[in-house]
């Protein structure tokens, strides 16, 4: 019998890699080996930073952390006795070269190295080529979450869409707000509070009924003003999106 | 003198008059008098519901909390003996009829009836016509707020196209990417936690070290995928953010 649930090497330090170490130290699971690229220096945990797939142990779970582009060409290295799972929400399964066990250990979060997050709330979804090696890696992310799912590659891609709107596309609006704010010598904090309350009510109620604005309320007058005032491209995206919520509210008012 | 700072008049029952109402009344500052275009029984604070403009106190401060079209003719409508204050982000002050004590008091948040906040995070924006009733507005908004601000009209009506944003935009992309998971059976659920984060990276760090995402690192190919997965009017604003940030990121690398 395999040992995944006592041991784990993983592949890549980055930003997933990074946090996955610290919730499988965390929750008793043995980090033995981190294969990276280049050497580094990392004491607080009794794991082997190691640089060549050579040193991995054989018939223990791999966990491969690293771009999409370069999964393939990673999984390839790995020796043929090791289980392997990879961290990506848009990389199909059958996209990757075929072994014995192969599967998906997806956690629906954005992770930062320098920034600690819970990851007990973090959505964790499982796929795998075989049944049984499915089941270990769903009880191995729920040694990490409350969250565990098994989703299909095109259920995770869709995941992994719906997670650029809410993460790439939100963030990016709040950047414009804060260029267009400091170019006018304003002060970004400022918005912070009411960034904060956006969410929060999203999470109370749900996006359908917290929409509020100009564009909800038809208010021409407003939207007018406000076009005059951005510089041509912010125009651009301000009324693509005024125009895909006035379309979603007078469909349904 | 006038007793602006212990007694006030509030019109408008709506999201803002309501907050108001209950802010005032926990700091101490007495509500005399709402003034609503419907009776309503309330009895939870020691408040008089009235419907007629010749019942508010004479000399007593007015804060006008309606939609910014009705604005002018409710301000019309106060007997000159008393100050006003009105709650518009977007309203210049200069647009309002005349009056001896005219000024701004603005709340830069996302009220909801239902929904409870905490006032004294709440940053408010002050103007008015003449300075010492400006300094008296500025010293009521501390009595709420840790976070009060002059702002001129030009400069609040900034605030407050930069708060549509923040709040009405990406609440509405939060709406597309709900309303595409459950097109396509998926529970939106699984993506709060990342919200979440999402709104906690942009505060602890910035948006523009933020970024991530395949627009933000150039990854065509899951830009194609994704344009693939979603129908036209989706796929416009898709498309038109990824340039941005695409040309955000391209100029600055």
């Amino acid at each position: 019998m395999k040992n995944i649930f006592q041991k784990v090497s993983i592949i890549g330090n980055g930003n997933v890699g990074f946090h996955l170490i610290e919730a499988f130290c965390d929750a008793g699971i043995e980090v033995t080996h981190v294969l990276v690229r280049h050497s580094i220096n990392e004491t607080e945990r009794n794991v082997a930073y190691v640089n060549s797939y050579s040193e991995l142990p054989k018939n223990q779970l791999v966990i491969v952390c690293v771009p999409d582009d370069f999964i393939t060409e990673v999984i390839e290295q790995i020796d043929e006795s090791c289980p392997v799972a990879y961290t990506s929400g848009s990389v199909n399964i059958a996209s990757l070269p075929k072994r014995n066990e192969l599967g998906v250990f997806y956690p629906l979060q954005s992770f930062s190295k320098g920034v600690q997050l819970e990851m007990g709330e973090v959505p964790f979804f499982i796929e795998a080529n075989e049944i049984s090696f499915g089941e270990s890696l769903f009880e191995l992310a729920q040694k990490l979450s409350k969250n565990v799912k098994y989703a299909s590659s095109e259920q995770r891609s869709k995941l992994h869409l719906a997670a650029v709107w809410v993460n790439n596309f939100t963030n990016h609006l709040t950047f414009i707000a804060q260029e267009y704010l400091e170019s006018e010598q304003m002060d970004f904090e400022d918005l912070k509070p009411l960034l904060k309350e956006t969410i929060r009510k999203i999470e109370l109620n749900s996006p359908r009924e917290s929409q509020t604005g100009p564009a909800r309320r038809g208010d021409q007058k407003t939207i007018e003003k406000h076009l005059k005032m951005l510089n041509e491209s912010q125009q651009e995206i301000y009324r693509i999106l005024t125009q895909s919520i006035q379309k979603t509210y007078l469909q349904n008012d």
